[in-house]
């Protein structure tokens, strides 16, 4: 994995996700070699970068124009933009536009989550998978009625993860705000 | 319990304790009317006070001198003052001076853990409780090891609370440091 | 606090609420000697008993007739019978035919919450509380948005605990599921 | 990652590890398709086969012969068998037999852990990685001492993982262990 301190970074523009949590979203999709990954709200590029790294393809959509330049900034300093298009564009309006794909990544989605899942699911190729990862406790609830809605085989994992930083009395263990992951598989 | 905001507090004495633990460690002491308490590491105050509104005598005992005037102002501005012993003095020479008591909280030790433990339990009533807190991970397995071989009854319990920030888009959790509480049984 | 294994149980009626559990919600919950509790869903009985040793007088309600059987049992064996009215009947008939109280804990909804915190907000003296606790990531939703819309002010705390299980080979944590915990003061 | 239950299991062999910890165990020990892997206290197989998966070749000791004959099943289950050793011996012995290596894990030390970590710090490449993995709270404390003594750079990590289960009236979370991860990097 990336260390999180190799991203660039730009206030305002939330990420980079924590190391930890973008391997599980790894493993949770599943990603391989000849997959198309949609990840819809790519904020610091944290997610994009590691998919870009797995993926046949990745298209990193963001409202926040200055999410995308940051995400293009960090994908250049890792030698990995030829594997990505960046689409400035409200996400209903971007999974209108592009052909199917394998895994759909939504970290951030202004609101209409439900109506991104129902419309990724329509572009969703079939054994394919939507990640959906949150830090508010309404999110996954939405996920998951509507994944469900979907008959869609929904896993769902709450990670509570502390780091341990070595001080001269001891090792103290820091916590980072839990983040529950939401994958459907179509 | 005293909301964590309702403390006075001041730069480089660490706490006061969270809430949730105060609570926690109230529960765990089994602290009632009649009891002496000796407060070890009392920091801001926040365990005093709880000990105060709660126990007989309160004997709280810190090293910084800033430590236990701040638990003072907090003590007056709680009108718990008179329950309370302030003692500026190493752990164990404290601990030598003092008559028998039955609950010995340990908050911070400066390194003699296993002494204090092991001082403190001579002077412990039957049926009293040692109370270790920490937020680093050596001091919890140190406190079991001294507490198993005074044949103490030890009971360890790892707390991990995040808090909800309510904001317009939803309910964010914030994590608070992970906490072993270790408390033996005489 | 009643000891865990403390509490006699029955077979399909959930409980008792696990001892640190009990511990925080009766620390948000302010409990104080002159306050009337009414308890939704008792289950075994672990918070009617703890809200019994500290509150005037306690209502427990279930719809189960094991659950308020077994209640009885665990306040007969803690002395505790007198201070607490057992009813078997629906939360909200429950709460249409009570008087006014201070304290409305509810451990279990039977799908009603919404409507079962609107009601128990009409009947609750101003300063009161409402304590909904859940280990479904439903619940704290539909608290928290039920809440708000009666401008109460929410406090929400996730609280993971795990015990260390002290072996020969060192001392194994194992963890309780989480629980959430949302009160809501009128 | 291979589904937890699709491990092949023995009754007395602990494990599989679960499928998020064989996850992030992947991604903290950096494992790269030209590593040799040493695997010490294999257990059921369940890191063995994803370094399987990933590795050049693993060397999977173990000192429970059911440990090596369900690691065997569970390798040619998933066709990975010819690219893994298998190893009855004690875990220090092995060391002084094999050959340099990239990734030393250590799921299970018997005791010798600060033994096993030098050994293997004496056999380990370069930019290599020692991984150890604990349900118990004096081992970490013990790996971080040690590695630190040898002056590796340190990560801890300590991830408290809940796993939700629908159910028609919501979604339960369901706490698995705490388990820390501690990786030395030469």
């Amino acid at each position: 994995m990336i260390p999180d301190n190799d991203f660039i970074t730009h206030e305002g523009v939330p990420g980079p996700t924590k190391e930890e949590i973008r391997c599980l979203v790894m493993c949770k999709s599943g990603v391989s070699k000849d997959d198309i990954v949609v990840d819809i709200g790519c904020g610091t590029g944290g997610l994009t970068l590691e998919f870009a790294k797995r993926a046949k393809k990745v298209y990193a959509v963001d409202k926040n124009i200055n999410a995308l330049n940051i995400t293009e900034k960090n994908l250049k300093k890792h030698d990995l933009d030829k594997k990505v298009n960046l689409i400035h564009e409200d996400a209903l309006e971007a999974l209108k536009d592009t052909k199917n794909f394998d895994i759909l990544m939504i970290g951030g989605s202004g609101g209409d989550l439900s109506s991104i899942i129902k419309e990724g699911y329509n572009k969703l190729n079939s054994g394919g998978k939507i990640v959906v990862t949150s830090i508010l406790i309404e999110t996954p609830v939405e996920a998951i009625k509507t994944m469900k809605n979907l008959q869609m085989t929904v896993d769902i994992v709450n990670i509570s993860i502390s780091k341990g930083k070595i001080m001269d009395r001891g090792t103290m263990m820091l916590a980072k705000n839990p983040i529950i992951i939401v994958t459907g598989k179509k």
